[in-house]
């Protein structure tokens, strides 16, 4: 049986429950188990010595872990930012699966990289989209960042344009990478103004909790395209199950897998 | 959710089955898995990074596990053998508790230790025998083994007797630590002959598999009082288990986790 496991300082049941309700659906002699390290050097030494096939990173050492493992995938190489680990026979490689989702999601969904882009956010995930934009083509990105210290120096890492608030401008794109909208946090703030909604064609919300956020609503009111945050949660979580396994579940397969996890 | 684990060349199913039917019926929020690890050192290093509880130790690692950990306990330190760890908040202590289902053994079965004895055997688990019975006060004991260079050396040790062969001796304590009589090996052979049998108080055959060995079945026929290898193992893992849980499981329940976990 292969063991794959998490890696954070508050393990969810999320990632549990997602990988092991595919192990079962696909026949896999796989277990997923949560864990909290003790000592981030020594838990990676563990997953060699133990012969553990792949682990989940998470707060706070997806930075940290970088120089524990052997090989670092474009993925996490364009962030400098490590959420999934694979071992192949002692080496590990470091990949980024969240970049791996955006970039999938904006190839999936057809959005052309001479769109104009709002990307409202500086934190980790902010970075992971921008590099997903950039590589993918996208040069007409603003930064929207009230904090000037972090979403200058992501906007100028990218070559990409800096403000502190969108005010009235718009764009084809609109990427909200804030806790605004999210449960528990500022739920009840559209992270765009209508206006900027209006005169933009596809609405992307990176929070996930609620599906619906503010912000999913108003653009699917204003007939918008619309990617969701569930969107990201689900595809990183299946391209790191295939980094794991070798296996591709099917779309109905991950669905389902997505929906237990979260139940 | 706590982790307990083994670590052994060729993982066996028995000790997770053994410890996953407990954890089960005792309701406890716990785990058990088998490795075959890459790199003992990073394993042992996994333990403590990743606050995994307990590791059952088998071959070829009994040995050379005793560098990597913390502290000995005295029932490794009797026999420089480990075959079992655990981590309390880091600090890894090893333990025998193959010296300890000995020790146990022979307290229960209420053996007294002016009993002359004749141990049959040389190896690893003959050592925890011989430990086990000069901790518990006997003196009349010579080891039985063909091969001089294991057997003289384990009777010195612990101040012993050593001949290559039984013969015509005889004593109150009869123990088989060999393969003779064991399934697959020389399962036809009486471990010792039948008039040693007859002189004898007490026959124990440490050969688990078959439980019904000829030793066990020639000491029943002839009214003698029997220990058996299925004992040695069962109550192995129950100490195992009291050590990682800190819960002592009832005679029956362990019974029952022993079926199981041979089934």
């Amino acid at each position: 049986m292969t063991l794959c496991i998490s890696l954070a300082a508050r393990p969810s049941n999320i990632g549990t429950r997602f990988h092991n309700y595919l192990y079962e659906e696909l026949n896999l002699n796989y277990v997923y188990k949560a864990f909290a390290p003790v000592d981030l050097a020594d838990a990676v030494r563990g997953i060699r010595g133990l012969g553990i096939r792949g682990a989940a990173v998470s707060m706070p050492y997806k930075e940290q872990v970088i120089a524990l493992v052997d090989r670092l995938d474009a993925s996490a190489a364009a962030i400098d930012s490590v959420n999934t680990i694979v071992n192949d026979s002692g080496v590990l490689t470091a990949y980024n699966t969240d970049y791996l989702a955006i970039e999938r999601l904006l190839r999936e969904h057809r959005i052309a990289a001479t769109s104009t882009v709002l990307l409202q956010g500086s934190g980790g995930m902010a970075k992971a989209v921008a590099a997903a934009l950039r590589d993918a083509g996208f040069r007409a990105v603003t930064i929207v960042a009230r904090n000037e210290s972090t979403g200058r120096p992501l906007a100028e890492l990218y070559g990409f344009d800096w403000t502190a608030e969108a005010g009235e401008r718009t764009a084809q794109l609109l990427i909200n990478v804030t806790p605004l909208g999210m449960q528990g946090a500022e739920e009840e703030v559209l992270a765009f103004t209508a206006q900027t909604i209006d005169a933009a064609e596809t609405v992307f919300d990176v929070v996930a909790l609620p599906a619906e956020t503010p912000l999913i609503k108003a653009g699917r009111a204003a007939g918008k395209k619309i990617i969701s945050g569930a969107e990201v949660i689900a595809i990183q979580a299946e391209e790191q199950f295939v980094l794991y396994t070798g296996v591709r579940p099917s779309v109905e397969q991950v669905r389902a897998a997505s929906e237990f996890s979260r139940a």
